[in-house]
């Protein structure tokens, strides 16, 4: 039986992510060593590495060395790792339960992983701000700008605040949507615009067009993980099911129901199918991925 | 009576700080509204602003843009305000007071701290990586590196996790001298740093002067600090006083007593002064700064 190629692809990268990120982190063995132990456990061994996917697949449009397209998927996994240790704290989600193990409170104490956070965002940055091979300066800087940007209260922790004050409360769809597009969608389009920008520069036409698509694959992968919160259970899942119907929070399964809330995630993908459409044989990955993404659910 | 010019020039560059984080900072009445209020409350209307003023007075030995120099000191302000936001927290040194005010957590919750303490990081990033007209981007980029690593794992986090595990350990001057280096320091010689990188570059050598001077003056800082946190009430303080004492943390004083404890801090100024020696009337202003921030204790 031939393997399935994307699959391959996907296992190379997957792989090739954990090393970059290992070599990034700071030794366990060095001091402060409870910091440094922490902040590997809560990166390391776990996770789709969706986003460092998403920015490997849009650099083949643009022919960036992988070695860049490594750093720069380590930097943004790093900030999506800081945002699942805050977000799983006490005075947060309160999970225990992340990656099918402990989550890192858990294991290292509030203090610490309130700390293995802030560390993990500094060193996203580190990573960024260290001199990419054949990328101008300017245009790396320009990638600092789009990170923080997407991280800030302008996009991820922005969503994040939103969420929080949306407990217990009714959201419209809209805003719901507009939640979800700072929350996890702005990180999703960093991955996607920072991938593009490593190699030949686009016309600014066409990275629009990855934008767009970039935003509907972003909300596709919170509906899915909304259906999927829904329907599998603790185990299949890595982390607490059912915790945000729990916490009465709104979801799109909440708001649409699970089958409707699938058929916009279809739609959603078709979407973003269509704005890749003009990109050729060099884009195939990315809507692999996207299917992929997608597909999780059905 | 005329007025001293160092206070003048001290209280113009506060006022210009000021400004431009108001600026920087997200409009109190856009949406997330609660977490632009919270990075409001934390970051503006108070604090000395020490780390700017060494931006803006290293700055000077070198001729840099006054408008870079605020944008530098502004980012670095921001890294120092969410680091005491987080600081603050309960599950770390759980304080209800600062600079004369609520906590952040006190005052916003402890949800929305752990945020806003996350997006000023980002925003500290986000200012940093806007182009500073006349700065090459390779420098600036270099800046990013600095500042990163400063405020990271080896840096002001990695201090604060080597705090946190002495709390009730008996440490050895050296020990502590390690922790206040990383802890405070890092942040204190990337001020300096970055100032001094950001107009006509210094030959390496006297930029190594320049990050000696510092060091010292980061150590004598903290010195001056638990200096202050044994003499001062909390009234005069603006945050809880005799603290440390009571969490039975480590300090010069508990280690050295009082008078030894000034007498170092009196030492570390005189060989802060000794590194400016070469460098003229273009660093009076810093030395005049040193002079100041160690002062305040006698």
């Amino acid at each position: 039986m031939a393997a399935d190629p994307f699959i391959g692809w996907m296992t190379d990268i997957q792989q090739r992510v954990e090393r970059t990120l290992e070599a990034a982190l700071p030794p366990a063995e060095a001091e402060p060593c409870a910091l440094h132990q922490a902040m590997r456990y809560a990166t390391l061994g776990g996770g789709k590495r969706v986003r460092p996917l998403l920015v490997c697949a849009a650099g083949e449009i643009v022919g960036a060395a992988p070695d860049n397209l490594l750093r720069i998927g380590a930097a943004i996994e790093m900030i999506h790792a800081y945002s699942l240790v805050h977000d799983d704290m006490p005075c947060m989600d309160d999970d225990v339960l992340r990656r099918g193990k402990a989550t890192c409170h858990v294991a290292y104490g509030e203090a610490n992983a309130l700390l293995t956070g802030d560390a993990l965002q500094t060193l996203a940055f580190e990573v960024l701000a260290t001199p990419l091979p054949g990328v101008a300066p300017a245009e790396q800087l320009a990638m600092l700008a789009t990170l923080s940007r997407a991280a800030g209260h302008a996009g991820m922790a922005g969503g994040q605040a939103i969420d929080l004050a949306s407990v217990g409360q009714p959201l419209t769809l809209p805003e719901l949507e507009f939640m979800h597009l700072l929350k996890t969608g702005a990180l999703i389009r960093a991955a996607v615009l920072l991938g593009a920008r490593a190699g030949t520069p686009l016309p600014a036409e066409r990275l629009a067009r990855l934008d767009h698509f970039a935003k509907r694959i972003g909300l596709a992968f919170q509906v899915v993980d909304d259906v999927l919160d829904c329907e599998a259970d603790t185990q299949t899942l890595g982390k607490t099911a059912g915790k945000d119907a729990d916490n009465d929070k709104p979801t799109y399964v909440s708001l649409m129901g699970l089958s409707e809330a699938k058929r916009f995630a279809r739609e959603l993908r078709d979407d973003a199918f269509a704005a890749l459409a003009d990109f050729g044989p060099a884009a195939e990955r990315l809507g692999a991925l996207a299917d992929y993404i997608v597909a999780r659910s059905f």
